[in-house]
């Protein structure tokens, strides 16, 4: 393989894989040898983090299913996969990365150009952590294939001898993880308390924040905003039992679930003398380029969020896909750009009667406010299908513009089956900078079982834009 | 009165009542006065009659649901709304309008300001009719709210004393309308024939509507496309037995849904000398005016395809209301625009096990070549949800590109529920002009039980735009 261009990927999930089998499709069209080496120091390969809930609250019945592409997949296609390895050390003048791997065995690996994708770990704060620094038994985060399995057999197994006990969960945290744990808990049978440091979702607006409390409140979870958690309380085995709150008020707590966030895994990057923003992640340029020779892509990236024209830190498998494939055409030559996010996020809440769906895209107040944005907001209630069919419920569309320039800022809903999905219209007229007279204007989709005469989200556009 | 605006509405529907009342809330917003009559030829007002064949279905239980705002409710809200009074004559030059109501009184009213909304009417062809000009027995169209209730008197009790025999429904059309009364008919028990002239849904592609003839058929409904249906017989009572086409062969037929199409109610502007459109459509300026003191809005009306920049007939609900949302507020001076429709439409069939959603927006193949475009498209096959959760089903995404700018044309969706809303996403890129690339760049929101992580419609732009 003399010749071949080496590319090193640090990372096999969707941002490192996506580089990789570009770069194999890239360099094959340039007419180029390329020989791609990718790093993983887990066992597994670009599963979806996001489908673990699902798995956990039994709509999934095995991780196999949520493993898009296996290391043996990878290998057939053409990646010289070294799972179990990890990078430890790089030194960007001479084209190096040190690694270990299971079996304790260290290595350097040259490259000629290399894909930084080692994507972000879960947050623990310190009140979940022993003296030893260990957690304490019940924690657990839902990151991996691991802790997913980790979660089943909790859920499924712990408090199974115990009769009517079926147990308390905490969920520490309240964004889109921690709703969707909290439903995969009470879809197993548990109570459950949702602790979170400000509001449920709270990249929404607070109106929008406590309807989805609201209706969280219905479906039997004990919701507590503002929480401020400072401690737990265990048995004699370092088996978790309360979760304790700075204002004296204690939870049951028999599984705890971390969800407070992810940090990108750029600690090593950071000490080969890469910058890094304020979330800790590398800020590539649009190309995905770091450094000479170094590229970046997936949830150890900050991204460029389009609309305040800000970095944001916006871990998501659809970003990284993009940028993994603009940085492998890019490795060839390729002028392919990732061109920033919206934030764009979607997630539900469905147990017992309750179907609420939750999306948001663009600026929240706080964020546009943040930005130096004059904001202009407006909260419409409107249904997902016609009243008179069976199908119709009920959503809330809140539209965010700035003043003066009448440019759509973001928007957020809360609804019933349908409701969510609509945020992608408006994420369409923020991707092209449209008004919200544009908005209001366009030609949506209309038939009784799916909307409206006046589309619930162009009628929240309507009323908003009438009024300022 | 005097001294009071005159306004004269002709038609109480979508597009004159939201007319009539943007011109009241214009003229008290101005300072104004306005006295604003609005002549119905029906009974009734603001009905919809999209939702018809889901009445007819049995979704919705009573016509009342239908309407959205009453005779009485527009009287109270300041309309002078006079129901079963016919327009039957113009002069322009005099501005008066001549009329005879239910009881065969006639009279005339003048007005400062015309708003022509007369709608239109089902199409019904020569071999419907019997010599006398009357349709022959158990053959009806679907578009008044008497239509609807004449439909489910025959469907649920024209063979109930039958035995075995629940009867034939011949649909003839294979647009909206004729799929969503294929639906009502096998929903309520009958075996069912559609014929169509050229294909099922020929709005879209002809590799889509094979889709969806595909799974008609597999739905029960008999699919003949390319019917030149040119006769039928009828019992010694001159109801219809058997519908016949031109290649010989016949279909049972004890009930005959005519869905060919409508027709803008235009003969009377005709006469006054109001030039009509390619559809006999009025062609309104964008503030909605056709000739000095006088206006048009809703399915009377011809609009712009905001895509080729030319004349459509679209004639529906949403365009209609905002139409008449914008003449109502130009009446008094206002500066509000229509400012065009996309082609956007959606509908469903929805039987024993099947759920099927069709979509479209923007220009098909044939109608981006008539307009002169060099058309690039690929139909990419996808899903709903991720793969891996109980509400995944399939989705087919056709894009429309235009070849050199890239310039997005348009799309077509077929596919489970959730798949058809999505057209929108395409909807606002097509208003805000944008290409293949945004489509497929656009932050798009993901979770898995609502899109796959490169969402359907935009791996659907992606795979077109890696292709030329």
């Amino acid at each position: 393989m003399s010749g071949a261009e080496k590319i090193l990927v640090l990372g096999a999930d969707a941002a490192g894989m996506s580089a990789a089998h570009q770069a194999i499709r890239s360099a094959r069209a340039a007419g180029r040898e390329a020989e791609v080496v990718a790093l993983e120091k887990t066992p597994h390969t670009s599963y979806s983090a996001c489908g673990l809930p699902y798995w956990v609250a039994g709509d999934v019945d095995t991780a196999d299913e949520l493993i898009a592409r296996s290391p043996d997949r990878h290998r057939e296609m053409g990646v010289d996969l070294r799972t179990g390895t990890m990078a430890t050390r790089l030194d960007l003048d001479r084209q190096l990365v040190s690694y270990v791997d299971v079996s304790g065995a260290a290595g350097t690996l040259e490259y000629d150009q290399l894909v930084i994708a080692t994507g972000a770990s879960p947050i623990f704060p310190d009140w979940m952590r022993r003296e030893s620094g260990d957690l304490y038994g019940g924690v657990a985060a839902v990151k991996t294939l691991v802790d997913g399995e980790e979660w089943i057999q909790r859920l499924t197994r712990r408090f199974e001898n115990d009769g009517d006990h079926h147990g308390s969960v905490v969920v520490a945290g309240g964004g889109y993880i921690g709703v969707e744990m909290a439903e995969a808990a009470r879809r197993r049978g548990y109570a459950v308390t949702l602790l979170t440091r400000s509001r449920v979702m709270s990249n929404l607006d607070e109106d929008m924040s406590e309807r989805i409390e609201k209706a969280l409140t219905e479906a039997g979870i004990t919701v507590v905003p503002h929480a401020v958690v400072d401690g737990l309380q265990a048995d004699e085995t370092g088996w978790v039992t309360r979760v304790v709150a700075s204002d004296g008020n204690s939870y049951p707590c028999d599984l705890l679930v971390s969800a407070i966030g992810i940090t990108p895994n750029t600690a090593f990057a950071v000490e080969a003398g890469l910058p890094v923003g304020r979330w800790g992640g590398l800020r590539a340029d649009p190309r995905g380029q770091v450094a000479p020779h170094v590229w970046a892509a997936g949830d150890c990236c900050e991204v460029r969020n389009r609309v305040s024209d800000t970095w944001a830190f916006l871990p998501l498998g659809t970003h990284a896909n993009k940028m993994g494939k603009a940085v492998g055409a890019n490795l060839f030559g390729g002028q392919s750009t990732f061109d920033g996010a919206l934030g764009t996020a979607i997630t539900r809440f469905v147990h017992d009667g309750i179907h609420l769906e939750i999306a948001r895209t663009g600026l929240s107040t706080a964020e546009a406010t943040a930005a130096g944005i004059d904001v202009v907001s407006l909260a419409t209630d409107g249904r997902t299908a016609s009243g008179y069919m069976p199908e119709s419920s009920r959503m809330s569309t809140k539209i965010l513009a700035e003043r003066g320039t009448r440019r759509l800022l973001g928007a957020q809903i809360i609804g019933g089956q349908g409701a969510g999905k609509r945020i992608d219209t408006v994420a369409a007229a923020l991707w092209g900078g449209l008004s919200i007279d544009d908005l209001a204007a366009m030609d949506l989709a209309y038939a009784p079982p799916f909307a409206t005469v006046w589309e619930a989200v162009q009628l929240a556009a309507r009323r908003l834009a009438d009024r300022f």
